[in-house]
């Protein structure tokens, strides 16, 4: 097997960067990361910052494949979405080409659009799907911005994004919820996770905590468990609505991914593969740089 | 019509204090307040506080009705919660006495069982509810816990609690919705109420202000104000999961309350009355004293 670069694979996100060094076939041979993520950045700083953390392996002159917000408005170059349904060859279609790195391709993200509007978005999320295997129905993709897509074939047909992790770090700071460290409390996240999928109302939901809090249910170290909970659940029953048969990849970082397989299991949904972000990640750029060249 | 001082009637939310010096039949002859609410205070700085506010009044030995916070769990006295259905004879029933100050009567809160298990709680506004005409069929009281509470005969049924003034203040600072200020743009805010009224999932629902931001459907000026109607929306749909027959009375601070008219509106729903929420307490005050006299 070949070591010889064919690849340079960026994956640069809102708060982190991560770049790929690959072999012909994906193979990575070489990882760096860096804090400077592209919500950080001006659209004049990105190629330096590139340069900065990888200088040594763009030095061969070799294609660089960025996915991720980098793309997005306001940033290096801002990339269009590709319409649902969307594969890899859309991805190799619509990437962009900033004029101060002529080797960096930009993907683009993806989009649904529903009844003649922009009704959800992703970026960074379609590359990493792409990178799984085709026996995927559906890939859920927690974070502060959760994807929940369907997949047909290995193209993604449809999305819908929850803001969950940022409500929960909104929440998690009012008065309601002040009370003990995410991630201590098993019990408290799973009566959370249960009353999120009873799919009430998320308000109403909510002020369930206080009213367990007076009824001695929920203990005052285990309010941020709970919360984190409740939102997991009502997320997983917003979407359960419309059914959720079928293979379930769960991807993302791993401590939140496995918040997600309990609060699932809780839900009675047993067809949950956790997938291995980084390599999905690596796989999808290097699938895209094989679409388009 | 007398003009003796017959009762002092006394609202003590968490974070306002209202007395009222009323005459026989409840005519209100002075009304004071201050802003020392009950979640500032220590249980014993309840009597001093009440004493510097009304010193003069307090001195003619009447009787003194206390609703709202100060009964609550570690602040004056903790008053139990009257099971539903609850009218004015339970108020009544289970009022308190604080040893520091014998001629004050804490009224209880009112609470909803379901299933053997606590499902929710009031305390203030059920006294608010009591002082309004027996011709309503429900009254939504807006604020940082709003309530929807169904009535009969003036007995409060049942009610739910909706944490949407909480979930505003605390998602209104979050990264996706700093924009504007709530109160300048009506069209964002009636966007946003049309979104929140589609009922589906909140996380979700949430998101699509990104989107809209995006697509050029909501201005960055108005996001406080698509936040807000969107939040409100969805309180609505919520509750009209079950239906909202009858006659609707409001009850709360006036711009708020304009704000849920607007949004009920927009939700089809005709008939809802403004209530003066300083009239319906004060009456409260005096139908829970006529009944335990």
């Amino acid at each position: 097997m070949s070591t010889a670069t064919a690849l340079i694979g960026v994956d640069w996100g809102s708060s982190n960067l991560r770049v790929f060094r690959m072999a012909e076939g994906g193979t990575v041979l070489g990882r760096r990361a860096d804090g400077r993520g592209a919500s950080t950045l001006a659209p004049g700083q990105f190629a330096d910052v590139l340069t900065e953390v990888a200088a040594d392996w763009l030095a061969e002159d070799l294609p660089v494949v960025v996915c991720g917000m980098a793309g997005a408005r306001g940033r290096w170059l801002e990339a269009p979405y590709a319409p649902c349904p969307a594969g890899l060859a859309d991805l190799a279609s619509y990437f962009v080409r900033p004029i101060d790195a002529p080797e960096v391709r930009i993907l683009p993200g993806v989009a649904v659009w529903r009844d003649g509007a922009l009704d959800d978005v992703m970026r960074g999320e379609e590359t990493q799907l792409f990178g799984l295997g085709a026996e995927f129905d559906r890939v859920i993709a927690p974070g502060t911005h959760s994807k929940w897509a369907r997949l047909d074939g290995g193209r993604i047909v449809d999305f819908r994004t929850h803001m969950t992790g940022e409500v929960f770090a909104a929440l998690g700071a009012s008065p309601s919820f002040l009370g003990g460290t995410a991630g201590t409390d098993d019990a408290a996240f799973e009566a959370g996770v249960c009353a999120g999928l009873e799919d009430e109302p998320l308000s109403r939901n909510l002020f369930s905590t206080r009213v367990g809090m007076l009824a001695g249910r929920v203990a005052p170290t285990g309010l941020q468990d709970y919360l984190s909970g409740l939102l997991i659940g009502a997320e997983i029953a917003g979407e359960a609505r419309e059914g959720l048969q079928g293979l379930i990849a769960l991807l993302g970082a791993p401590a939140l991914v496995e918040r997600y397989h309990s609060a699932l299991t809780l839900a009675g949904l047993e067809d949950v593969v956790v997938a291995d972000v980084e390599a999905a990640t690596a796989a999808g750029l290097w699938r895209a740089w094989e679409a388009m060249r």
